[in-house]
């Protein structure tokens, strides 16, 4: 029988928690803002209750004030309540009941659209929308601003959950949403007040020496933490209920062949098709 | 003489603040952790005194506590403290002051090296990273995990600024950290003590009707808003000595034409050469 908790401390420290094992991190003082960070669970069961309108226009604000690159603001929100539109856009990318079950879908719409009006707008040409420089920046930018976003939900009582299968089929929410040319649906974020039911965990994150080098990229790291990471994410699962999970077969499963992919092998084609990435 | 605040309730009101003038959305109640990001500004002049090791790691698994697409953790960081390096890597990336003098320099380095070596210690075959979806996740989750770094910075009294410009010379960030095949440098995050003198602030963003939609992308909202951001964004930077500013212009400057990406034209190439984004 796998022990819940691989360490006692990893009860109280929140920092020990989230690595589902005491590290030594204790010395630098924690924030607030870092508990609340340290503590960010995923929630896909909602309770009814709304999500009001006064609060989702101060998470947006929250999301607008993080960095942006340049100050472009290369990003919109499509927040959607509508319970048929919400249906509709679950049915179409992989039948999420999180959801159709969300307060509020928020949907986050990356690129140029009005940028390239403002551009329009002064009879000047905009010539970049085909690089992948500019995909990448509307991306980044867009997760940078919604991970505000969630966290400033969070903060709020709330709870949700990025939901990338948007990508699964974009030209669903292209259609739904009535997205322009030089946009695209880059993730939806599900948000609603969390049903203490459902029991997420924080589940354990990969050892910090894997992630974190110094001076230069460190390219054994993977190997050692990989064993130990694959015993603590089976531990925390068990714990939870579902015996013989392995990181290993997820990620083989997601990036080893197409099938992973879950239709998004044709993304290139999908960007394409709404003005971007070329070359 | 153009005037400071479009309005005296900026002054008290963290949300006015963030926009520039008084706004609707003061009936959700502020938490701590919103208050910190909206006021979030971009720090470029450091003191010397350093970022500890223990701030590092405390940052560290803030960011790694962020969602992950499948829990894939695709990404590692690089955390450039030699003076050395930190120069070299600026005078690389365009000679900002602001990395050679941050007291840490975390390259975020976006890929599935550490994923493909697991996939194949398993004698399985990697299929998807010429995928377009694949460079879309790791840069999403670069991006929603270095914001939760950089919050958690802030939320110590620490100040940083994302250099997206590590994308200028992707090459040059290749050799210096080293970076295996399947990784590239996806952008910076500049930590240091924040140097009181540089006077900072908060820069004003779209009004939120330009970004937030409801149901449906809003097609004629960036008309009205533009102009009105136009003049709030004009008298932001006429208060802090930059007379002249037209947020048009940047958006002309960097979408227009070729020269505006300088030289990120080139990213389809370098990432292909790192075994990415063919598809």
């Amino acid at each position: 029988m796998p022990k819940m908790h691989a360490s006692p401390a990893a009860a109280s420290d929140p920092v020990a928690r989230r690595y589902g094992v005491a590290v030594g991190t204790g010395r630098a003082t924690l924030s607030p803002t870092i508990e609340l960070q340290l503590g960010h669970r995923s929630v896909r069961l909602f309770l009814t209750t709304p999500v009001t309108d006064d609060q989702v226009e101060l998470i947006i604000a929250a999301a607008q004030s993080a960095s942006q690159s340049s100050n472009l603001q290369v990003w919109s929100v499509v927040a959607v309540r509508n319970a048929d539109r919400k249906r509709r856009i679950s049915e179409a990318i992989g039948g999420q009941p999180y959801v159709a079950d969300s307060s509020v879908f928020l949907v986050w719409v990356a690129g140029f659209r009005r940028a390239a009006n403002i551009v329009h707008s002064r009879g000047a040409q905009v010539e970049t929308l085909g690089y992948l420089e500019n995909t990448l920046v509307t991306a980044v930018d867009s997760g940078i601003a919604a991970q505000n976003a969630l966290l400033a939900a969070e903060s709020l009582g709330l709870g949700g959950v990025f939901v990338g299968a948007v990508r699964s089929n974009p030209e669903a929410l292209i259609t739904e949403l009535g997205l322009p040319e030089y946009t695209f649906p880059v993730f939806g974020v599900a948000l609603g007040h969390p049903d203490p039911s459902e029991q997420a965990g924080i589940k354990p994150r990969l050892p910090r020496r894997a992630v974190l080098h110094h001076e230069q990229y460190d390219t054994t790291a993977w190997r050692e933490t990989a064993a130990v990471y694959e015993e603590r994410l089976g531990e925390y699962f068990a714990g939870h209920g579902k015996d013989g999970y392995s990181w290993a077969d997820i990620l083989t499963n997601r990036i080893g062949s197409i099938e992973g992919l879950h239709g998004r092998d044709s993304m290139r084609a999908s960007l394409t098709d709404q003005g971007f990435a070329s070359d």
